[in-house]
């Protein structure tokens, strides 16, 4: 199966040197600098005390044709309008995608895509860029794929084509698989992006703790979970299984970059505004995240 | 007029400096270090590019006997619980008392309070406790004064001892008068001290802008504010007039000190429930205050 990648942020990385184990990948970057830079010396994959170097073809976005059996777009939910005009630019009807955001605030823009299938998928991983031929895997987690649109043949087929230290479970609700990941982090990212401290201090801090069980209740409450003290442990074990760690939405924010709030948070009042539910807490953390990644911009 | 001065932080020293030019002033302190530095050195005042020594003499808080003609109450409202048990130990009834606590929450431990006359202050300047012995005065604001129980020429005998360079005006209604103070207070601590920003970044910062209104609105509704435009026009003034100011509340985090957030928003939170108001910012920035308070003791 010959794969392409759009993105080369730290997902884009992190899957570029893994599934080039299993299949031949191209990886199409934003900059030519960074593609030169891979073409020219490989990817770096840092993780469990290795370095291992690997060998890519990487080429900018406006080369991608589609061509590829498979194209997944690893960009950030708010470059993807580009992207999606981008890939709606090539003239083949027969293109495969998988689109891995975070958030929910991606599937609106899926209906305007001319492609055969569609899948999406959550990733766990944990992952940081290093520089622009360099990622560490900070963190190994679930990959889940589910299908948005085309025949779930190609879903199992693409499952099965994960290598086993890299590994990808079929889904059978899109809907369902996204919300589940979304929970966890519409709590998690925004509390600890605003209180800077690590996933973990949000259970061992009392006080956080309670913040934590009072924003959850408010996002429960807009998606009317069925069974939300299972949620509650789950983001509780998320937590404790990642204490040190700083969410995505912390290290994008000291990092100056812009956050996936609009995917997530953003997503969840969109939501509440169709339910005219009242959302004091969702909206409370969209605006203080939104401030923050402007103080940055100063 | 002999005046005693009951606390040694930064409001206490700042008094005990400005009082010392026209009455004779005697500050009572938690710790004997204090005291006995206080007594060896003096008072240190920093302020526009000056310093300036003042002999005091300073004792510590038992040997307070309230034979002075006023005694100011300068701790911080949390240590007002056991001065009051301390101040009912003196078995003189003609006792005169200023308490000058930020927010409201010591209103309700005044009742059981054994003396002749009750002053309650709001005090607006800003000033930093350097050492033991030194204070910074930071902003001159203003100083106001009104009668809790007691005689109204005694609030006037009171208010035109302070100096002309802290000047203190006397008020009709110390309800409104701390009502007044606990707004601005309420809404600019929190957030500073929770967005880690100096003052002027809530008005600057169009995100943060509208989290403060949304938390003034409120605040409004729960203190019935009959006028809540003149208020927000209040606290975006005192923000833009201490725009590189960073809040009492914020000091006190980075400091590690416990904050005044009991006396603020835990006043707030009791009026919302006598009312049975809902207060889901309120609630949650108390909760994220109390947080941070907890993260600096690990």
């Amino acid at each position: 199966m010959n794969i392409g990648i759009i993105g080369g942020g730290s997902i884009g990385l992190l899957f570029a040197s893994y599934l080039s184990e299993v299949s031949m990948v191209t990886i199409f970057t934003r900059s030519i600098e960074q593609a030169r830079e891979i073409n020219d010396n490989g990817i770096f994959l840092l993780g469990n005390g290795q370095q291992i170097n690997i060998s890519i073809k990487a080429m900018i976005i406006d080369e991608w044709d589609g061509k590829e059996d498979l194209t997944i777009v690893a960009v950030k939910q708010y470059q993807l309008g580009s992207v999606i005009r981008e890939i709606n630019r090539s003239n083949r009807h027969n293109k495969n995608l998988l689109f891995v955001q975070n958030g929910m605030g991606h599937l609106k823009l899926l209906s305007q895509l001319n492609a055969k299938n569609i899948l999406l998928g959550s990733v766990e991983h944990g992952a940081n860029k290093e520089n622009p031929s360099t990622v560490r895997h900070n963190g190994r987690g679930a990959i889940n794929l589910a299908l948005y649109r085309g025949s779930k043949e190609f879903l199992d087929t693409v499952s099965s084509m994960f290598p086993s230290n890299f590994s990808a479970t079929p889904q059978n609700d899109y809907f369902e698989m996204l919300v589940n990941k979304l929970i966890v982090n519409a709590v998690i990212n925004p509390l600890t992006a605003i209180l800077q401290v690590p996933n973990g201090e949000l259970i061992k801090n009392p006080f956080y703790f309670t913040m934590l069980k009072n924003l959850f209740s408010e996002i429960s409450s807009i998606l009317n979970l069925k069974n939300p003290e299972e949620y509650l442990q789950k983001i509780s074990n998320v937590c404790k299984n990642t204490a040190n760690n700083r969410s995505s939405m912390l290290k994008d924010l000291e990092g100056g970059r812009k956050t996936e709030v609009d995917a997530i948070l953003g997503f969840l009042l969109e939501e509440a505004e169709i339910l005219s539910k009242n959302a004091p807490l969702i909206t409370s953390f969209n605006v203080l995240v939104k401030g923050k990644e402007m103080e940055r911009e100063d």
